[in-house]
């Protein structure tokens, strides 16, 4: 009975986020459903990417969170265009909620949406919320083995940002061994190594992001 | 529908921590269920714990992962009795495993046990194992905003440690700050803020387990 309802309730969440792949390449937009533990830093990546690729591509934001509109007021703060979301306890973002936030957002023109997943680097990986690409989200001081003890959202991703590189030189992390786990659970993941505070490596996001982008704008 | 089933299964979930929890007390051991963001260091607080404790309370540790034994061993490596549960997927420990991990311990004599959950800030907030006390952990690089954004396990445990007071320094977090939001959503807190690297502030810790064993022994 338990797994019956469960196996309903992804159907009913796979089928929405369908419909919300096909709304959002109607409108030409690549859509990134960013995903990492609480504290990893997307919404610090968010800002950076935002105050960065704003003004060459027009994009927006909606924000995940149990509670709270702390992260869409940060988005906003940098110019960005955000929608929050509060899942009012749930653990992971679903498609009828990025449905709802859509349905708050001007489409025309938009090239490119992040959605930032509620901070949990287990359950979001089970949801598809109609994104383009999953983007894992880690950080050194979490240490090397995360890829080993959390491989699913590591299968479902496209691309897996290192962060937080500022702070290598203090901690017992082995970033060889970080990235060459994740590569051997998904050897198909583009690696971003960056320190979302000093800047470094985020050029090769963006160039990443603006490619993908690009791509989308292509007739298929 | 959805709604009853999940009721049900919560409903069974307490009945079984029930049961943990007077085997526990019948043995005369506390107790703990620890609770953090994956890489936030509650293996690393469980080695010294172990390494500094174990020689004059007797402790086991049961250890939860989706998937490999790493953590179980690395508490062996420090002489501490560990026995590891895999949950297969799932992103928080259910009562049900914790008492399929007690009948693998000798629970003559023991006075500790420590249940280290998945690395999930959000989802084992909402489970009972049997445990006297949840406790959370967070580190200072995940920044000051956790408490607000996660409330519910605060809500939910009787101990704070906030972890990586090393690298205080060299983030942006307001440690008064995290411990004040945290105090807000719960007054009754008790916190710790320690490096499990330098061994900073672990003596108070130490003291807190010293103090809740101790308890525990004395005739209710």
């Amino acid at each position: 009975m338990e797994i019956k309802v469960v196996a309903n309730v992804l159907a009913a969440n796979d089928m929405i986020a369908e419909e919300n792949r096909r709304i959002l390449r109607a409108a030409g937009a690549y859509a990134i459903n960013l995903v990492s533990s609480p504290g990893s830093g997307k919404t610090t990546l968010l800002e950076r990417t935002v105050a960065t690729l704003s003004t060459e591509i027009p994009l927006a934001v909606i924000e995940g969170d149990i509670t709270t509109s702390l992260d869409a007021e940060r988005i906003r703060r940098q110019g960005g265009r955000a929608v929050q979301i509060n899942t009012a306890g749930d653990c992971h973002l679903e498609a009828r909620q990025v449905r709802e936030a859509l349905a708050q957002l001007d489409l025309a023109g938009l090239r490119l949406l992040v959605i930032e997943n509620v901070g949990n680097l287990v359950c979001p990986a089970g949801y598809d919320l109609g994104e383009d690409a999953k983007v894992v989200l880690v950080s050194v001081t979490e240490g090397d083995d995360k890829p080993l003890k959390y491989p699913h959202v590591f299968v479902e991703s496209k691309a897996l940002i290192i962060n937080k590189l500022d702070l290598l030189p203090y901690c017992d992390c082995d970033l060889a061994a970080l990235k060459s786990s994740a590569l051997r659970i998904n050897p198909k993941l583009e690696v971003f190594p960056v320190s979302c505070r000093s800047g470094e490596g985020l050029e090769n996001w963006y160039g990443w992001l603006r490619d993908q982008v690009a791509q989308r704008r292509k007739p298929s």
